[in-house]
């Protein structure tokens, strides 16, 4: 019997063993640290692993992700480099963060954060409203993620623009690529929404020199930053002060540079910021799971396997 | 040269009639009470006419309601039989109020209110998502903006049904009619929209026996209310009871029985409710008077006019 293991240090594998138990019960399920002989496990799902753990696997096969970014897993340098890291690629995942991006655009359009402090002061007061289409949203990262969240965001009326490390051609959307056509990309996005995969090249990237660099002829007069892709590509304080002197109108963020946030963070109260704990796109472990044992079925027929990651690009 | 007039008693007129002589110069622009000869008004736009403005005006040909709805209009008793109205019927419009629907629904659903407090004090705390396919959008009123708002909600991911007076067939959306088929259309609505007109069949209609018909099955075991077509439709009491007594889960509101809302209303300050000041859908005066200029253009190039109201059934 094949034997599968959990991998994932800092988090409660419990649930994610239950759910991996009813999607592939012909599997047999284990949870590091209790690896049990390390010559059955063929597969393995991992977030942050300890190193040398997965180099302990002798027979593995393929190494799983567990979420759109894999940079949680090339974060180990001891890992294995002849097993293929997959992706999970799942529409469910992909429908959550678009979700969340539609829902954060449209927050900032509408401008629910005045709405909200007008409803606690309990005070009646129209804005002039904008219209989406005299308003442009600008997507850095144009993989499965941001193409989905380009189509929704351009149905509900929105320009949108997209701008990623190689050139794509999706309908409706205006696209840019590599680091020579990124403030060509940045001069006219009103609205800035990170899906970037972190790699070497975009740590840090949201910082005061590309913010100052956002459209300032937007609705607001200064741009919105929405990030829902990871908190090494943000510089929080250049964000704060962006915010404070004008630069920037308001920012939506899901990841931060150390998750939990710190209480100590001017973010959790600054009066233009919405804050999420991470959760832009939280499937539930049965839904993931069931992604992972198709992977699995597959590979064992016929030792295919798709959205393999190239570690020399990160993504 | 032909007069138009807006008779507009509650509202600041001036942008009005500054934006309706930028789109249409050809016209004598009139502002009630300030009517001048009154044998040269051939067209006005209202908003809650006084009594007998209307009947004074001999040469009238068109009256165009200033919103989607026509109740402000037709709750003048004394209104000209023979004159066609004419409602707006702008693609701006609609896609504002779709804006507003999609981003409260998408709100409820990922539990922004909650995510509100959290951030408020500080607290980093991911909640059990659920997924858009499981969760089902009830819209009564399938006009443009309801099958527009139908349209998109089924784009995000969700179940959609709708209600309507007459049957639909709309593709992607379960359609229900008429009163004997309106249980049915609550037994399985986890989230319920009105965009429904404000007519003699309508009013009241948001009270406890429909609230109480609603799914209890849906991700939050209680439903959820999105009013976003009249005050007048809903029964504020039975909506703040249901909510203390679970019968709801939560509710956005954008319209009430009195606007401004009273400062004495609970609804202000209840937790679990999000009041907007009747701005789901507020086009900019100069995209609204484009569309009444085109109108009357048409009109005066060959009498003709699109979505005139029914006065039988009052929209």
């Amino acid at each position: 019997m094949s034997a599968f293991a959990f991998v994932t240090p800092t988090w409660d594998a419990a649930p994610w063993a239950a759910a991996m138990r009813q999607a592939a019960p012909h599997l047999n399920v284990r949870v590091w640290p209790n690896m049990g002989h390390v010559n059955d496990i063929q597969y393995a799902a991992c977030w942050l692993p300890p190193a040398n753990v997965m180099t302990g696997l002798p027979n593995l096969k393929v190494i799983f992700s567990l979420g759109a970014g894999v940079d949680a897993i090339l974060a180990d340098p001891t890992l294995p480099r002849h097993v293929p890291i997959v992706r999970v690629v799942d529409p469910d995942l992909t429908n959550r963060m678009s979700e969340f991006i539609v829902m954060h655009v449209l927050m900032h359009h509408r401008q629910q954060l005045r709405l909200n402090e007008n409803q606690r002061n309990g005070i009646w007061q129209a804005f002039t409203q904008h219209a989406a289409k005299d308003v442009s949203v600008g997507i850095m990262g144009l993989g499965v993620l941001g193409q989905d969240a380009a189509r929704k965001l351009e149905v509900m009326g929105f320009q949108v623009r997209g701008w990623s490390r190689s050139a794509k051609v999706i309908a409706g959307v205006d696209s840019f690529a590599g680091p020579e056509q990124l403030n060509e990309f940045l001069k006219d996005t009103d609205i800035l929404i990170s899906l970037l995969p972190a790699t070497p090249e975009t740590d840090g990237i949201i910082n005061r020199d590309l913010l100052s660099k956002l459209s300032r002829a937007g609705p607001f007069a200064a741009p919105i930053l929405i990030n829902a892709g990871r908190g090494r590509q943000q510089n929080e304080n250049d964000i704060l002060a962006c915010l404070d002197d004008g630069t920037l109108y308001g920012a939506s963020l899901d990841v931060f540079t150390q998750e939990p946030l710190p209480k100590t963070s001017r973010l959790w109260n600054h009066p233009k910021v919405m804050v999420s704990p991470h959760s832009a796109a939280d499937s539930e472990p049965l839904t993931i799971c069931t992604y992972i044992a198709a992977q699995i079925a597959a590979f064992q027929k016929d030792k295919s396997h798709s959205n393999q990651i190239d570690r020399k690009l990160s993504y």
